[in-house]
């Protein structure tokens, strides 16, 4: 019987990582609030434990399997934020770990994975590709399977940012996220509709994804199953099929599109302004906070949550 | 009659400037204190106001000079930020602002001082032009010059980092903070040994800087002015003469010399570890630490000040 994504399940998330995983902190920058023309709380999940807000999700999974039985080890397949996540949450665990890598991950992602203790085995930078070596792992090891983002265990782990977000900023109107495989985005969505309703939630996608079609009509218009985008935490097509209900209920007419330039317009923002070296995902919400009117949307306090901060040291935006 | 450098000043700037300027975070990370071999705080003067710990000297000689009388406006010479910092304060406070601006200062330095409203005029990247540029300016415009390191105000106001320190560090044994001009140094230090003497302040200087030998012989080693250092917020050789005697008496066995290579290492921990995208001089410190055996000094918690986070976007470390 699987469990449903909802508030309580998310609060158990929160109970189950107490002390292990940071309550970010929340930043404001003036000059950004006059740009976007409303005030703007940032939510710092670069500052997280292993520098995105993966590590809730894993740790959240691991320490349930933990909890339900005996557990051997943990695999799965990621080009860098969930990899690291995980690697860091079963060296924490004293679990081993197995991760499925497509050859064009970030040289950054793929030291840290490996700094935290797991093990790396390359494939092609496709779906089908990353699930069969993830398959092949799990079952060559007798390992476990912790997907990206199709988990409940992974969504209600991200979920606990919404629980956050409510209290760090309780006069909070609106949020904004990037949305890639859907976990952050479904976890938090549904936290905040069920506990908060007033407060909406917007998603931002990169150009190709077509996400209003896509949860309208319930099939990708493209025949890809990634995005060349430079949101390189983004970049998977599909949203999963457990966040995908949660996302079409209520995010269905809250969604926004930005092109790589305004992607990289908004890192620049955040890089200079807040001193923040964020990841380009992070700087998704800014971006499409940016080609809104919020007056006209009746948004006075926003929180964008920056989502990672994983980058290459040679990197310019 | 001058003004004493002394704890009882610098609490009067801590007022006189109370709800403008930041009390800055404290950050810690523990991959940083493992390398270091100890329990590491950094003071985040990067997300003061301006992006650097500059915004405290100039607000608090701009508003002291207010109180005390009539002012046209104000003139500096700055590479980068104290005239940001200068700018800025007098933006605040509604007065014009001219800054003698070497040819050879970084350009998003010289954007963010035009983009607070002040007037550039360039000069050689020499002592003597910038001294000369400025003396002229203020003479033409009738406006007062706030030196950028040697005015006993701006020295208070950068002793507030002092005050702040020991509130939020309690446990602090020692600080370490890059020495340029020694506004900052002298300020801090004189606050720290008069209110907490046992904390010991360490002062940590580019190769070529020879402090120690300046301190104990009162003369430079060199003909030149300014160092050739990827730490551009600290390129001025000479100490002003109103920090030597405090940093004479109260740090000549305290001083550590870090090469470019060593800087440039530390900023890249910092970087990567924190997020935080400071600038070259504000990872002098962490180099000078990572040089020093923690526990042979008897040091258990370090204070480091990330003095700032002005660095243009296409830098890399």
């Amino acid at each position: 019987r699987e469990m449903v994504v909802c508030a309580e399940e998310v609060g158990k998330a929160a109970q189950r990582f107490a002390g292990r995983i940071h309550q970010t902190p929340v930043i404001t920058c003036q000059s950004i609030d006059k740009i976007a023309g409303c005030k703007v709380y940032m939510k710092c999940e670069h500052l997280q434990k292993t520098g995105s807000f993966k590590a809730r999700g894993a740790l959240n999974a691991i320490q349930k399997m933990k909890d339900e039985g005996t557990v051997k080890g943990v695999v799965t397949h990621s080009s860098g934020n969930h990899g690291q996540g995980l690697a860091w949450a079963a060296s924490e665990s004293n679990l081993p770990c197995c991760v499925a890598v497509p050859r064009n991950a970030p040289p950054s992602k793929i030291e840290a994975m490996k700094s935290y203790g797991a093990r790396l085995e390359l494939c092609e930078p496709t779906h089908k590709s990353r699930q069969e070596t993830c398959a092949r792992l799990a079952k060559d090891l007798g390992y476990r399977v912790v997907e990206p983002f199709d988990d409940p265990n992974v969504i209600c782990g991200q979920g606990t940012i919404g629980a956050e977000i409510i209290e760090q900023v309780p006069n909070a109107d609106a949020v904004f996220l990037a949305v890639g495989g859907g976990g952050l985005a479904s976890g938090v969505t549904a936290y905040i509709t069920e506990v908060r309703p007033d407060i909406k939630v917007f998603l931002v996608e990169p150009v190709g994804k077509d996400l209003a079609a896509y949860l309208k009509n319930g099939k990708l218009t493209t025949e890809k199953d990634v995005l060349d985008t430079i949101a390189d935490g983004i970049r998977v097509l599909k949203v999963g099929k457990n966040c995908y209900p949660i996302l079409k209920k209520a995010c269905s007419d809250r969604i926004i599109t930005v092109t790589d330039e305004e992607i990289r317009a908004a890192l620049k923002l955040i890089w200079t302004r807040t001193k923040q070296r964020v990841e380009p995902s992070a700087a998704v919400p800014l971006a499409g906070l940016l080609k809104v009117s919020p007056s006209e949307l009746g948004i006075k306090n926003v929180v964008l949550i920056l989502c990672g901060g994983n980058v290459d040291l040679d990197f310019i935006p």
